[in-house]
């Protein structure tokens, strides 16, 4: 029977793998895929320009009608999408694609980046480590139209704090520039969140590295194999990023300003670390595994050493003994006075012989 | 002997690479690989256009005369490509050239796409699991000419059924579209059977998983390897179909209209996840593999720790009692009255001694 | 000593990788190199067009010019490329270029297509089956020109027999076709010779796998050994056939009738059938050598418990009996009535406390 | 709890991967990561044209000012950068991007080249080998401006005191040149320490194998392990600097003049030469392992069949021994004068025929 | 301490990686790094064109004035690079690039292709056996000018004999071509040389190949991985060339005549068969790596199995002689006359009884 651990295992797999529950629908069909969610879905919209700035919360799609400002830009944040009733209002109000309304709710999809002619779409995975240090992945969606940013978490978080405060702040550059500057504020937020959990990863290999080189148990192979699972989870959440990178680089979009280039190159820059990082992380956790298997291997040679001296002593000795315990009536030696005495010395010889010939052997 | 499983599985393995059937005919001959099939051809038609549908079943290839209707796009399904005559009667009233007749009944082609100009030829492998939840292939082979497409399956299937479904609902996207749309739908349809094919594999994995941390046994090995087989034909099947789309977007066919551009997208982003998912498995596999033979190895350490404290610790004491079982007439001590207490004290040293040696060496 | 089989397989590298017979020499000196052949050379002749064909044998590079019509095709046929001599004449009369004739006779040549701009010049390895089950590798020479076909073989092979009767029947497409149609029958019939090497050597590996599941052997291993060298080598035989596709596709000779193109294609999908086929072989072998060692060390863990759970359990009794076979004069114990039965029930006691220890331990 | 060398590889490793210290953060924050130093900046200025040469050093940005010369080419070099005041004080006399400013202090970046229109940006690694033979990683930044160069460091180093010998010297090349032709002196030393630093590498490789050959010990797989980390270190720090030549080669900067194209194919040829050397090395490294761990499993065999050898000669022979010390009274051999020598007799017999066996085993 | 032979290696390796001698240097110091040699430096000249021969051995830079002929094709090589003010004043006289008389001197350069546009420069490595059967690489510089051609080996050798051989055949094409054609003879002779060297590994691997197959021995192994080092030193010196190719074909130097591009074939055509035939001889050794571990642990595993079986046949025989043979006063079956016969009986049956286990289990 399951563990409650495996048990936990195996719906957490699910959840990252829902490979079936689409299967079969029509293109464009909303589905929600993922953990199914009760909390109440979140919505923040920040109005703002140079100028001015409202914020308002807890909103409704129809809310939005009153707050939309065409001298403003628009971004608008939402928590929770296992709501698709919600999404769709939401989409529809902006007129996004059926596609793109599915892949918002479709909480499984790649990182990816997609030019819709009107908007830009973003799709990127978000690490989190939950209080009980498990590495969770999180989809962030991130529309970018003329004059709104739409962007879509599963969990309230509290990620995009800084940029917020950043926002308030009147004169800073956010306020001035345009649209895209923000949604790279999202992004490298995003990115950056890798940081922390690389940090996270980073400290349990260091005490894994401290556990195998002072003692290692049974316990650490499996944790070795266990964090090389959340190293591959990191991996393949960061790896499609740079393709999206890529893919803004060859796009023209005009919604992308040149000046703001230099701002994509850092991103890329960042992306570029994380994946070095894991790597380097990668290679040390397989110099690990071997580590691990050879010094379980050179214990066990230890092991056999002194079985194997112990016993090649021992057994020839006992022999002997034996031989001299035999019940023959007819055993001359056994009456003879210095029999004892040259039995004795020829054991002394053979120990020494042996241990001569181990000696040599370096198994001593 | 070979036992009936490995008999039924020699002769799975032929029908997957049945290599050497066609070797030496001349290009474009027809002959029908894989399994004998006797079951009769099934073939359908859906002729319509967005005012009107007709449906029709079990048609033979005249009675698709009477059906076409040049206002109407046609949809016809034929189940069963063994019956090569009948394939190429269809085939030469759709004027398709003879290599792709020869690869619609050779159902060991690789996954491809083909422009001949006239028509697109769209070759697929279909996964499926049998009711004893073996993994099998079928090719589905889809012809998308200019108000006609044609679909190929070796055996009966209810994949195309929720198409089947929207083509009847009037007013439904497929019905106004051309017929690249429907092309999408099938081809969609195929890419998400893998979705489900993958969660069965993911299940199987999970209780792999589980068996292998609760209570390894000999056979988990072979069932990973059978595992990782099956992997491995779903990798074969779906690697090939990323370059289906590049073919496709590099190509320039009237045939596919620049407004579906987005589906093609679509379908290229669930052919990623697939194959993203079964990479991600890949690597789960190698890493339980690795696991099993190092759990077999420190499982071996252990008995070779407790067969070593057993023997060294007992292998002395042994010789000892032998050595006052020998039966000399002038072994002195033997008559001593402390000999006794003495030797059982030299006994209880060397077991402490020992004792301590393998607690301070953590055998112990 | 070498044994006779392993003189043999020597010899046979030294023909499969003869690097040094012609180095030094200047390029195209014609140096026939691998197997001395005292066999005569035989040469064929279809000389045809649409309405006419004309066959001879065993001609002389002299008789050639007899047969030669300029109104028809030419196909020469020629088995047996040690006549350095023979292949000289031939090559002067269609004006052949040194280093083709060069690498005619030089059997060693890597698969790859040239274009010499009045004749195409394409070199492939021909695999081969042994009566003994043995793989050779025979090398194919074909150059198309304007008005011939020129095809050089190491031995006599049955293996064009298929296209010479589709050359003798009238109206068939290779009659009335350009001679590259040919040349792609050719090239064709030389690729689907590896489908039957590949389906001789998938029964060797069904084989191979039923031996390894039911009575794995010592000789197993090497055989899986063997076995993937022999997959190597096919490896290493269509690997560059497909950048010979790509050549042929960048290349724009008018040799090659853009109408022909799908043969091309059809040619480059059997190339990658094979070896796909080739690399699913080579993962099954993988797979197997892991399952091999995992087995074998497996029994050796299941011998290792045999051996350990019989001494721990014996090793502590007969260290009692031992004890009580001492021979001192002052051992109280041995005079008391219930000592025996008490020693007999305290050798019970050991043995059920180790049993337990063993069940739980899982090593019963 | 970690041992005192634990604690430092953490804290180094913290040191080397700080994932998390500008997470969140707004691009064009400075940070200063990394070991926190206290010593003070120095500051150093070489202005000179073909005729005339400044030195400066310990100099203040404000003090820059003074010595700038519109006459002159100016070389600033500046050791530490964890005043992050200073250098945003430099780095604003220079109009330098805040992006850049960021990349100089934060000292984790990875090696890159960034053409900014005004300027180039260069980041590399520095390799250096610590007075207790540990490799360290130093990042060196490196501003190339139309009249100007800015090079930094995290140390004060002297590997640019060649290059200050050169520019010391009238007439030399250096001074008639362009800035980029200083800036490739400036690039060619830091990728020229990587030599020294593989020699001392090379030298611990030696040894390693000499050690490994001669006398293996537990703490040699260790050694290997921590040397592989290292390598693993340089080229992580050296793969990066290929393509920033590729994105050199690619940009048309005036900064850089054509005519001192040859430097820099010089410059990719070291590194080149550098990267050919660490594979070269990875891969000995990677044979090293495996002779470690099959020389381990050789002489595991080799015990094993010491113990077998003894084990099996000795156990039988001491059951016939056993058997005649068993005290029945009925036992009617034992007292037949010619017992003992006839076991004698089978005694050796058993160790004579056994002794055959194993010879044929070739276990002796 | 290091062996003697360790010691050897230690300076080959210096040797063959002397990666420091020349870190911190200007770009363009010529310093000879390698072996310090004290041969004097020989030098000889083939001037000629069509109709005239000269030939001179054993010049001084200085006598080549005398013979240097405008209307002839001058071929000077040089054996000897150690002698660097030879090299420059050669060098100066045909106005060569410092950084080309750096590569000359400086035997450790990677191969590689640079046009100078005056003149092409290319770097080879040169395989070499020596009489002790040691792999050494010798560095060859080719300077392909308009009207001469300049030629640097490390050591005299015999490598270019047949090309001087065919230049003193009047009439010869090497005559009436253009130095290119001399260029690829050059070239031709440095990669031939590698198939000699191929031969000699293959005939080495054959050779280990049996030895491991008839009668392995702990040497086998360090042998291989001897052998592995000496093809990736193969390996690392023929890739680059590949790259060498690349840069010729995509060059567009008058240097190189249009009309010798079939040789340029030729020469990458050589490249392939070598890297093939290396490829082909390192996938050969990884297999007798993984065959050599599995044989040993095999006959590990037969080792192990008769251990158990005597011991487990004996242990528990051993314990029944040792129970009757303690000296209780009060064992009653001691003085039956059946005991010993049914003791007998017992022990035979408990020897059958293994006897029939261990055959089920295959172990014996």
């Amino acid at each position: 029977m399951a563990s409650p651990r495996l048990r936990s295992r195996r719906k957490k797999r699910r959840k990252d793998n829902p490979v079936s529950e689409t299967a079969g629908l029509p293109p464009g069909e909303m589905v929600h895929v993922g953990e199914k969610r009760t909390a109440p879905v979140h919505i923040s919209l920040f109005s703002y320009n140079e100028q001015e700035l409202v914020e308002a919360e807890e909103l409704s799609p129809e809310d939005l009608e009153r707050y939309r400002n065409p001298k403003h830009l628009a971004w608008i944040n939402v928590d929770g999408v296992h709501d698709t009733e919600f999404v769709r209002s939401l989409g529809n109000r902006f007129a996004l694609h059926p596609l793109v309304l599915e892949d918002i709710v479709n909480t499984q999809e790649r990182p990816k980046y997609e030019n819709y002619g009107d908007f830009l779409y973003f799709v990127l995975n978000m690490g989190d480590i939950s209080d009980k240090g498990e590495l969770g992945m999180e989809q962030v969606s991130i529309v970018l139209g003329n004059d709104y940013i739409l962007s879509f978490q599963e969990d309230p978080d509290d990620i995009f704090n800084p940029i917020r405060k950043r926002l308030r702040k009147e004169g800073s550059r956010v306020r001035k520039a345009s649209p895209d500057f923000l949604a790279y504020l999202l992004l490298d937020a995003v990115v950056d969140r890798y940081f922390l959990i690389l940090e996270h990863l980073g400290e349990q290999i260091d005490d894994l590295e401290e556990e195998l080189m002072e003692h290692p148990e049974k316990s650490t192979l499996k944790k070795i194999y266990d964090l090389k699972r959340d190293l591959s989870k990191v991996r393949r959440s960061v790896w499609p990023m740079r393709e999206i990178v890529g893919a803004m680089q060859r796009d023209t979009s005009d919604l992308m300003k040149e000046e703001h280039d230099v701002f994509l190159k850092d991103f890329y820059d960042h992306i570029l670390r994380v994946i070095d990082t894991v790597e380097a992380y990668r290679d040390t956790m397989g110099g690990m595994i071997d580590l691990y298997l050879s010094n379980s291997s050179i214990k066990m040679n230890e092991i056999m050493q002194v079985l194997t001296v112990i016993s090649t002593i021992f057994i020839p000795l006992t022999f002997i003994t034996g031989f001299y315990g035999m019940n023959f009536d007819f055993m001359p030696e056994v009456h003879s006075r210095w029999s004892y005495p040259a039995v004795i010395g020829i054991m002394a010889l053979i120990v020494i012989a042996q241990l001569i010939y181990f000696k040599r052997k370096r198994w001593l």
